[in-house]
């Protein structure tokens, strides 16, 4: 099942999208958005109602949004494929690189990524999402996958100067319009074993990046394990799980970001995101 | 005027705190809690309104919230002291330290620090706290003020070892009842110059940081000028300023927290802010 958010004639909805189109679930569920569903556990209730449901309009009549459009909380890893690790002059420690989002970063699938007015180093970073299903603390590795929702597809674009004004990375990953989060999540049902999808982002249809899941030095159970030993998960908080080499910054000659450029990241089983750059 | 967020037998509320009681706001004006009153510059209706009331109820009996419970943002500053750049080993760059909190991680004065399971490092960072009124974008250092609705104090406790598990500090900010804001928010037109503040912090009534706001390597201004090149501000947004020399970690011998110590953060015009701490 695809589980979307959207803004539909100026007006929230979510839904399942099938078909092209878009089963809507709002005001036929108990849950006003989608991270009600999940935070009530409604998505049995979901799959019935959407599988005898013809689409009620087209994907094309709607905007995506994030797939989540408030989620409490975006946790991202960093350098979290060893490759990228190495183009970055780093090595993967003991512990996972840990640094966070807020929900205004947050975009939807064909939504432009505002190359920010401050900076001409805005760069793409294809990376697979983890949306949170049950919340929760303390939670063992071997119990961490029955906390996952679903999977969708994040680009953890990046401003890097800013970046690396100072050694915190915060600032240059919090831009407006930099994180596209889509374009539908796929419900973990779905995805039999998640250490097999395949993640791939282009540039202008140019392949500029490729990692498998299976590649990630800490495993999805570790990184919500870990996390968790701080602070509560809830549900449809976000985790995205690192980006493999290949950004733009560290290629030869580097390859920035600049208005009309279209950056497509595809994951296997998942889908793909797609999203034109504009200047601010 | 010092606007508060409370629960009182379960309920949640706002006012205005006054000969130590509260007036009650919710209800008597259109704003259904803090935030949104900022959002709605409702600021002159709420001082008019609790001059011509009593009281509602006293102080005591109610469970004082963060001043605002769910900010879009919170926004802290790193080694924003000069003293405390030197003790952390550190030096004052060209550009400010930023990092993010989670509004989950926030409690309200009197609430309980949690020491985590995780570690027993557990540190005060006494900061003054701004809270954002009017929000924006692009807003220039002469502009910034115009934004301030008012202050606060924040208790910025950090994990020290998780603070540095890797070089992004992130998770060691961002535990579970660690983040103390509070008891109120002073408004801005009561502090003629946020400069002469002056913060103390006590550790069961001993003195272990001193500070004055003319310190700040990054002014105010210039703190919200510049996240909001890359962000918006959001009403009742949190910017915490930084924290003065003096932290526990540093000290010789280290003072850590430990069940049953209280810390006391003063700042001279708004009040303080005291948190019992508990082990998790």
């Amino acid at each position: 099942m695809r589980l979307v958010s959207f803004l539909r004639n100026g007006r929230a909805g979510y839904g399942v999208a099938k078909d092209g189109g878009i089963v809507e679930l709002g005001g036929r569920l108990d849950a006003p958005d989608l991270r009600t569903l999940l935070a009530r556990g409604m998505q049995d209730e979901a799959r019935a109602l959407s599988a005898r449901l013809a689409a009620d309009f087209p994907l094309t009549e709607v905007r995506l949004m994030p797939v989540i459009p408030e989620p409490s909380k975006i946790i991202c890893v960093g350098i979290n494929y060893v490759a990228h690790a190495a183009e970055a002059g780093r090595t993967v420690g003991r512990h996972p690189v840990i640094f966070h989002r807020f929900a205004d970063t947050l975009i939807g699938a064909g939504q432009p990524l505002l190359r920010p007015r401050v900076s001409e180093q805005f760069d793409y970073e294809g990376e697979l999402a983890v949306v949170i299903g049950k919340g929760g603390r303390h939670i063992a590795p071997g119990d961490a996958m029955s906390h996952v929702a679903g999977y969708t597809i994040f680009n953890d674009a990046s401003v890097r100067d800013w970046q690396f004004h100072t050694h915190q990375y915060g600032m240059g990953k919090n831009f407006a319009a930099s994180g596209p989060l889509g374009p539908w999540m796929v419900t973990a049902d779905e995805i039999a074993d998640y250490r097999k999808l395949e993640l791939r982002t282009y540039v202008n249809g140019e392949q500029v990046q490729e990692g498998r899941l299976d590649e990630l030095a800490f495993d999805i159970p570790h990184l919500i394990a870990y996390v968790s030993q701080a602070l509560p998960w809830n549900p449809g908080d976000i985790l995205a799980t690192g980006t493999p080499s290949g950004i733009g910054f560290k290629r030869t000659p580097p390859l920035l970001l600049k208005q009309g450029d279209s950056v497509r990241i595809e994951v296997t089983q998942i889908g793909e995101l797609v999203n034109p750059v504009m200047d601010e």
